[in-house]
């Protein structure tokens, strides 16, 4: 089964956005074979923008030329992936990531790119060509590159059968298609044709929909057509952004199951925005600074990975990880936390208001639950598990942070922290 | 704790409406205490319009004259319950019930009489009257009986209070109290006045909320206020409602806890609608007809009851006891089934199409879990439990209506049917 | 025909609130007679609680006792209309209105008292009981006095054709009533009810439909069925709520003329809230003091005066007239503006910002037109007529609350106020 | 002053949709210049697609090449346009027109080829280029051809200027904009940079805006910056969309004035859909059959006629003119009927139900007005004028279709027909 449990890995946007460059995933690849490997983390994905020669932030350029091939495939830019020459595309690098033991992914658009269309290129191993598989009036609200694809035509699936068909001989084992997961009714048959492509392309791969959110009264239709779907817009290092995902982890967490996983998007922990100058300036939007760690305090980075975990997320690093100091890489290998993703089931949360939240989730081999509190509020605040949410009759109680035994499921919080009980 | 599992019982409406007598009360009673008992059902409940004399069928009659003491508190109509008379209330139908072993509830409207408010009734224990607790603007949409209070008011928990104390006087153990549960946000403070009135009674009473259905959004004030609630309209013998609760269902599953049930709505099994002259005349709707027995299929009240269970609804049942059939009895005092409502917990959907729905229970002892699988559909299908669903290792699998052993989580379902294995 | 021009008289409701007595109506009426009928003022109209024998103020008393006679049939309350004793209801002030050359009106509520069906009273002339035509669901949002009717039983018609033949009887001459005019969609039939009691009862009697705002999408059904109808909820001496008529005015201005006027309520000028002590004490509202006299400026009120007759809006004086002082005299006395009720049509806005509006207006008579411009802004504005604005091609404009005339269509106007000119 | 009068004029699209030529555009110019010049017709409007070599029937060809200068303007197909050979664009076929007394107008899309932004084109006069003034998420969302401006640049108003100036200096004077007049509020400030371009490209062009239903919220706002704008969606031959303009038109009449029409869409009279060949066959649309004569019958051309000049219209003929039958010619030549455009003013409808409809008029110059009566039902009608409608006192009555006298406001009519009065 693909994605039998939720996959662990890291992306390249939230530490080089639209910038990531071939030196820099073989950088991250080779700190997690050696420091995280161990803990679950397998995935390696290159983000946004890989075929753009000139990226060089999180922001996209319009009209920029991008590299593709003659049936308007789009390629590695050589000058940021060296190893692409040759028409060779992502395989010495996922060659390279295969042979460290992990796994390596790529990002995608939904659609073909723009100018394959207006230059009528033949799709790939069809009769038809790109300008009659594009759709002129399906853009992104967001990037400048692509057209949709009209879906109601033979083309459309033969174009994606096109690019799946050479990811798979390059290799790849995740495919995050973006433009896509939020973009229901109207991508409801494009979410169909990819995942038609994808999985008779001939290699397992696992299948991501982004950005969120997603729409949670096409639960069904996600679990059928995907592993992974966003349940939120981007997530960044804000506050307000990882208190908003209590709402929806509640609303999504029924929904979570082996192949099929709710996406809380990246953990911002560690090294971001590496792509800038690191003095503060240049913003590229005006709601978060360009410092180059995370705005978490520690206790958000706690609370962020409970929920996480509890919750069985996909877990995918945005930090650049040879820069982890010691508090990101303990955080990031805290194994009996992160057993939640393998061994917890029917999680869901027991309450909820402004000032704090409570979770519960059974072990699936009968052998105890997990329970976990946090605080919400800006303040300390002593946060319980209520009687009545735990009815596993359970003899003892360790704390994951802190790994200790513990009396009563209680425990005073700092603002925005969280704690979590293995209950035996 | 009150209410730690959902409550099991019987409540007069769906066979008697608003004309139950005191007799009709007892043989209920009486059947219950000799067949159903030891299954752990144990509420008699006498549901609406018990101070009104002339009551005769579903219907309220504007207008009409209630029994009420001289602090403007409803008393048993005495031509209906003989036992009521020089001032007893309710007292020896409870004492009665409790001393079969089992408990006693009543239903009430949200507000006083208006004729205690227009008359300016004292209340009792008070400095107000009832035309200062009442809110002449706060009238139900569908019963003529009753004024709402105004919550701000001193007055309004006064009153409250003097119902409560007397109910407690008279040794009920069950409140449903009716057109309020819905009536989210202008009933809100009403909730809370009346959930403080009967916790201070000085009795143990579960207090339940009608009708439905509830918002979800508050929950949270739900599961504080209150026992149970309903998240339906008035549940009847019609597939359509039947099909609808499963999304009901899915959406407050969550909720479901020791002391907090969402509350499904009674199970219309049986002899229903017996204060009809049983000809198949004199709709008191156009939706359903009169004749006396459910319109569920014996396949139809196997799914009502598998859901029920497995959400752990509380289960009142509507029919008449005394002329249950073999089929109802048997369906009732299904031992395996019933256990879910205390041995399952984190109950939730991992599927619900138009045409299929699986819900998946742990236990509790972490001894097993359950899986159920229901045909939405009107023909025949095999219905199975996808292998993402039951991440519990399981070695034994027992259905639990046919109670024979399983190889697979699948079955061949007819229209409307239903199947659910104990997994161990 | 009932209403050919816009009704224009006094109502009780601005100055003496439900405390209304028969000395203050003939005072009023004295002073209309002598100093404004000339100017086409004559409605003196009675408005709500006439029957109320406690009510004090602008508030409503829960569960008080209103006079009725025998067949639930408010009359006046005889310790505050004393020529209403010996049964003679309101005949001897309508005799006392007529004979000063003046006509006469009263407020209702729809339905019926809600003791009249407590009661179960005979309809009069009916075989019918005010317990079967009164609806216990349909209570007042604001008034806690009646129940609305059943309009789908005949006992409805019968209530209303009880209370117009008596009112006939009676003399009135105009009758607003109230609780209905936004009550679209479920009050339609009770409209419909109310108009054929009133067609049917033997006497012209204007149907006034309260309060708004009345909903546009209805306008061919009040056109029928009604004479005038409320575009505002209750309109008072707030700028806020003038400038907000120039939208409602412009939604509503296509649907005036002969039979069926779009009424923006009563003008609040002069004295007013004359039923409290004038301390400045004892507020009935958050939003406006009660000192007695209009807070509107000079300027505002006669931008409400340019307002009302252009849009040709019924005109109900608010303030007790006994105590107008000059310039409020003079305001209701301007006859040239006045002539814009009869001898305008087709008015419409042509332009309307946050800062001004200008709205023309041709005459029927084909002799000129009518234009006007108002500063809605703080501060002082030139506000211009655009010449797109009066196609017609005139040769003398007059200003007419200078009496000057005028070269240009334009005007340096203070904060809130108007000019109008009359083109030849 | 630009569009003192509603427009009156041709269009291409009904009959040529997107395959119009300049041997078509004369032939219905050397028409109008001897049939219909008399009567007011004036404009010669060559719309969508002109500078497309290929176009042929109604549709868009996506990605189809287009005819542009070196600055991206678009320029006429010398294919379809000779005259346009040799980089004159449309002067000499202005010219033409103009030399028959006539005037020339063409419809542009919003926006900039998108070719010339991915070819990075510099803007004519400008130190911007297409790239940086084309917004790549601005598409439209029914034709493929440009891109959007982003208007908070300075790159756009520079666009737009170059391409005013150029039809400026081809003698155009009618544009039509199209993808726009819906398109509030994002392109709020589109249509303002094309207004500032239009009134200063140094002649005077009449800015129509396309296609409605335009927001009648923003009826100031396109008062200001555009001579006319749609107030529907396109219109065709149809009953279903002329009854609906019914209600169309009273909303906007209010709105119309020298300088500012809100604009009910062509007139589909006569030859249409030319285009196609005249088989029967080939549909663009399930909605409509592509013969080759308008299906509206006489009836409903009457009625379309009638409300269009009563409520002030832009009046644009559909049909190809040379293959006017007599009754198209006669309609468009009733010289009393169109004298309404310029004569009437304060229009508005007195009633208006699913049966039928009255409007009312008075004539600019104080001698009498005009009330027309339609029959919007399906069966024959009396339809008459109500009497509080015409508040002038008129002597004589013409019905203007009939041309005969009348003595009262009333006609039998068939189904979906109209009369209309003028009243001295």
């Amino acid at each position: 089964m693909i994605a039998q449990y939720p996959p662990m890995g890291w992306n390249s946007w939230d530490c080089y956005g639209a910038a990531v460059t071939e030196e820099t995933v073989r950088a991250n690849a080779d700190y997690m074979a050696k420091y995280l490997k161990d803990y679950g983390w397998e995935y390696i994905v290159v983000d946004i923008q890989w075929a753009q020669p000139t990226a060089a932030t999180h922001e996209y350029i319009p009209f920029a030329e991008m590299d593709m091939d003659e049936f308007g495939r789009l390629i590695p830019a050589v000058n940021r992936f060296p190893s692409a020459a040759n028409g060779q595309g992502f395989k010495p690098l996922a060659d390279y990531v295969h042979g460290l033991g992990l796994k390596f992914g790529i990002h995608i658009m939904r659609g073909l790119p723009r100018m394959a269309a207006h230059r009528r290129l033949p799709i790939y191993g069809s009769e038809y060509t790109c300008a009659q598989a594009a759709n002129p009036n399906s853009v992104c609200a967001w990037n400048p590159d692509m057209y949709g694809l009209k879906c109601d035509l033979p083309a459309a699936l033969d174009y994606y059968r096109s690019i799946f068909d050479l990811y798979a001989s390059w290799g790849v084992d995740y495919v995050k298609c973006d433009d896509i997961a939020r973009e229901y009714p109207h991508c409801k048959r494009e979410i169909e044709l990819i995942s038609e492509a994808c999985r008779n392309c001939g290699r397992d791969i696992v299948l991501s929909l982004s950005p969120g959110p997603a729409p949670v009264e096409q639960a069904e239709h996600l679990k059928k057509y995907a592993n992974l779907w966003r349940i939120t817009d981007d997530f960044w290092d804000e506050w307000r952004l990882l208190k908003g995902m209590f709402e929806r982890a509640e609303k999504w967490c029924v929904h979570a199951g082996p192949g099929h996983w709710p996406d809380a998007d990246m953990l911002p922990v560690g090294a971001l925005r590496q792509c800038y100058e690191q003095d503060g300036q240049g913003a590229d939007s005006g709601e978060r600074s360009h410092h180059g760690w995370t705005n978490f305090t520690e206790a958000e980075q706690r609370t962020m990975l409970t929920l996480w975990c509890i919750m069985r997320s996909p877990l995918m690093i945005g930090g650049d990880l040879p820069k982890n100091d010691d508090f990101t890489l303990k955080l990031l290998t805290n194994g009996p936390l992160l057993a939640m993703e393998k061994e917890a089931w029917c999680a869901h949360p027991v309450c909820r208001t402004e000032e704090e939240c409570v979770w519960v989730a059974p072990r699936k081999d009968g052998k105890g639950c997990y329970a976990a509190v946090f605080n919400l509020s800006d303040e300390e605040r002593i946060v319980s598990v209520p009687h009545s949410a735990v009815e596993y009759a359970w003899a003892r109680a360790t704390e994951l942070w802190s790994g200790q035994p513990s009396d009563a499921l209680s425990a005073k919080l700092p603002p925005h922290d969280a704690a979590v009980w293995y209950l035996e």
